[in-house]
């Protein structure tokens, strides 16, 4: 049985290397090497692993897990930058690839801690573009 | 392959163990446990398995998997009270999950007739609340 | 100006008038009518008129709007029954308009007394059908 | 008759004057005054309003309406910093009401030059929040 | 008080005026024009004005305005083909304006009858298309 | 790790198999067998799966991705007749699974290129009914 939890957060953002010059950068990353960030309304939903408990039927309350989700991760990234102002994404690229892998090191053991296990980190940027990242 | 069919139903529940004290409820289900009742505009995903038919080219024809998800389950819990008005959730608490595994053991065996294999039910509560059950 | 800010709240209610036979009840407000309720996401649009302040270049705070909504409505609707356990709509059949009435009297003055103006309810029981409500 | 089109594109911003101290603009604007930014998938719905051509059928050819939605704004803040990076903006608060209305300076004449009015500038910043600007 | 019921269909359509040459033909209404038909899976909003019924609480019962619009309109253009097999949109161009037009056309008088005005015939094509039509 | 993305394109189809008599058609296909064809708004999803580069943090450029999708699928059924104007369909009878299928064919070698592997091909009709396809 899974569960899965949807949040959503607002971030800046900007695909840069700063060992690379400007122009290779956009050669890679085009307008998402934009100098100045740009950003997005990121959705993340989180699935969680478990059998439900026989008295109250839940794999894990939802509630518990939406607070879980907002210490460990959106408390931490909504209206921020993910370049600058998040220290368990500090030198990282934040591709959503490499969030999405930053959240699940986030969560894993907290979820871990209520019984459950971590599935997938789901995340997506904008309606056409989302990555899925299911541990190693 | 697998097909999708995806199908509404609108129902009130609440998420209460009469032989708990009220207070003892409320402490684990928060508002989930209001004695007279709240509801949802549940989302309900069927996700059948097979292979194509050659002459076809079908799964199975997406009406005929809507017409057995509304006989055996939908037109049993839309409008309805899922505590109290559906034979075949009797004595089961009605968390998301628990609906999930009740719909499941309704329409395992009415796919397998039509030659295919239930695959999946995933049942939205909520935009932000879901679950998904594969079977044992 | 116009600025809008969306809601959600989750409620049981039936359309059933007390004074009519079931048979009656079911003729006009069909499954609606079940005695043992079903339910809803709602979701409600609040647009307000106004001017954009010079200095802030808000209308009014959404989170001002937001917090008018949840202490004016949501909190007073959110998992609970609209037929019970509303004050506020006592003795109201909690029909979806009737419903966006209620909630303009109930957020009418206090915006108001922010300096705008109350332009719109928008009231969405499901996916297909809904309300708007623009005052008399 | 009315015709909409619908465009998205992502930008960073921050709701801060830099005449006032952090303390005031985090008052006022909340997280929205982070000094490293956030951003947004914004949605912009251009409304505009004409008689549809008797050989066309058409108001205006809604390609030829993205067309100057995308030469007129969005190519100028897609992937861009609202404050930092857009001529038409300078000076002017990235509220979603002010960046509404600078919308419509940009997009008023050049829809009346295709014969037609524009009627409205829809904005939504997240999905719980939007601005509609109808003109002076 | 405005009432809206959402009504889906799909229909085939080209924008094709066979008086003119295919290279006219596609000059004018691009991809549009292809002799061999395109799609779409419309979605239609009818929105109703009136007062609401002191005994009932509706302006209209929604599954009355719901049978309404099967009747008159989505019976007759659902899997069908625009330009071809719709007897009330015979030599009218299919443009989601014309196609707005007609519907209004079919809609106004039946729901005159129930008592109520037809506000608003609102025909969204794809997620980024949409046209309204009040009425002249 | 996967990514997905999304792209739309609107085309017409029927099911009908030429080799047996309307009234067969009609009988196994329903209104989809309309010999003046329907059409549909499809959202096509296409996930990749590999890891992400240690330098630019994707799994795959989704630009990259997008331009692929365009090429080998959206250009050539966009706006199109999926019976009669796609090379790579020819003789395919366009359900869903099938369509489904050919998208897998034309888009599994380019992304194998890449130096990744495609994932899932899913297909959604309407919003009521998908399909997905992972292989052989």
């Amino acid at each position: 049985m899974f569960i899965t939890r949807r949040e959503c957060f607002n971030a800046a953002h900007k695909l840069f290397k700063p060992e690379w010059s400007d122009a290779r950068n956009y050669e890679v990353f085009g307008a998402c090497s934009n100098p100045n960030w740009h950003g997005h309304n990121y959705v993340l939903f989180v699935t969680v692993k478990g059998s439900p408990n026989v008295e109250t039927g839940f794999v894990m309350n939802l509630k518990k897990l939406s607070q879980l989700i907002k210490t460990h991760v959106t408390d931490k990234v909504d209206h921020k930058n993910l370049n600058l102002d998040v220290p368990f994404m500090k030198d990282i690229l934040p591709s959503a690839e490499n969030v999405a892998k930053a959240f699940w090191q986030q969560l894993s053991a907290p979820i871990e801690k209520e019984g459950c296990t971590l599935h997938c980190i789901r995340l997506q940027e904008t309606e056409n573009n989302s990555v899925e990242y299911f541990g190693e």
